[in-house]
């Protein structure tokens, strides 16, 4: 349950409507993610969070799938339900099969502990990893 | 500073010389880095953990520069000194461009935004994402 | 579903009803909410939270207003399920609106964004933020 | 040590000088703090972020003091050295006392302890808290 | 709602059976919990954690039930709610009492609030510490 | 470096002074840690978390050793510089060998490892488990 109502489509402001539009727009599709009804309640980070997405995960040196599994590793790490659910649900639509699950969350899992052990020892900094 | 001292290899045991020479051997280079001098105070973790990284971080359905971003993005969001250093280094030496860290960067920091109001509104998971 | 079962004030030892008819006092009411009949299971650990809780929380040189919205951002921050309800329910007891909220959460997800990239570049610190 | 070298006015890509030039009109003064030059390695994040900053940070429904100790909050709660030492700082400017210092860290360590309480019971949220 | 379909004994790939057989003969039961049936989705990591599970938690300087709390101390700072529940149940299967778990969750909330203090203040590290 | 100066025993005032008198009759010590000459910036705090410390990690169903070893293993899940070194070196003084802390640095890893699985794949929690 969350902490405020979700804004559906009928009832957003025009600042919203404009923001609804133009995801639905961009995304070909005609359907608005929770996420989205949510951030409604205040337009003006519903914008600047809508206008962040589309820039930074637009096809760039790094392609789409790599960025969603970034995406996903982030999410996992922060044990975010909602976004692991989203993120995970859009990988796989870019392309990510279970096997690339699988290996992926191999490799967020084994972040996690090796991450761990380097904060427990608190290993200092090789000499060639310095910039 | 660590909370012990590291092993070199002169000095190392038995057992954590021969992961040294895997991890040599593997590698491709004559140069083992803090992390695995580290763990060499502890031969069991450091044997158990070579393996993983060994089996986990070898090509497979995604490609190694892929997987080493994966795992800047979980270092960055754990915020692990070590960690990030090491593993930026590695994805440097794999091919990532300055322009592909700054795009990385910008998507492990967005969905470092994004996580914390998926969680603030505690936004329940569409029907669609289910499984 | 919780890992031990709440005590109610009924089937409350002497020390945790004590501590029960505080919290009522203090705050002029009859309702004790779940996270005190939880910590109840443990009557040390009721008391001395609630002596920290009822110091800290008090009107000092910051507001009490102030002072729970503060907490909603560390409960954002670290994914408190239930401290994410308890202390927004609290914060608007306490006069925040609406667009406090929205305000309060845009300013929450932009500091998860910056500390991230902060954390990723490790950015040495200015001489000037120096004490 | 950053892992990327920070990029100096001098040498800035006309698109981070525009930015570090809104910088220093914005605060009126003559100095950029080591976050802005080191974004400026990415001009798209630095222009991104500096406009996230300055909206979200400008004087709205909660006074500019009150954002700068929330900011505080979650860079603790964090562990982002960097963010620390510069929202602390800023906090100062603003006009925080060290005596309200203490109390925001009285209510941010109150809050994560209490958190991992709620947390490790795994506390039922309350039908008054639900909206 | 979990992100991928458990897999159940009788549907499991011969590598996934093997590795329930052993979970069962290792532990003297005919009962799998979740963990090891949502692993079972992608078999090398199902191997590769059950072995590492099964060497770290056996019996050595440091008795079983020590360390299943150790385990609960990490799940609770991590906000795991399967981790909480499972290793809670553990640790009671082992002789944790009730009055065990209050001390247990007392220091683990105690260390959460001291652990935010020593960050906020960034307190540099005495040198009897060092090593 | 820290964002405040530390107190030292000299220029005290009063009521920090005899939380200091009081940690040094407890430990049988003449020495006082950096943590508590930081905490002394603001004596209400000094005293309130030397009295839960003093509380909490007295001798009670939980051996001190055993404490202290959950104290390590938290701090090395916050990544709190400070705490792991000062935890560790606590931990040694009451008996923890080499040994031992190799073995509860396995379980911490493994605990952060597996603790990102399940939160990955969002498992439910079985039946059994629940109370």
């Amino acid at each position: 349950m969350s902490i405020v109502k979700m804004v559906e489509y009928e009832s957003a402001e025009p600042e919203a409507r404009e923001v609804f539009d133009d995801i639905m727009a961009t995304r070909k599709t005609d359907w608005i993610n929770n996420f989205w009804k949510m951030l409604a309640v205040y337009p003006p980070t519903l914008k600047r969070i809508w206008n962040s997405v589309k820039e930074i995960m637009a096809p760039g040196k790094l392609d789409p799938l790599t960025k969603e599994m970034i995406y996903v590793a982030v999410s996992v790490t922060n044990n975010c339900n909602y976004c692991i659910h989203s993120h995970t649900a859009a990988a796989r639509a870019k392309g990510m099969t279970e096997e690339m699950l699988g290996e992926l969350l191999a490799v967020v899992s084994l972040a996690n502990q090796t991450n761990s052990l380097a904060n427990a020892y608190q290993i200092p900094v090789d000499e060639r990893f310095k910039v």
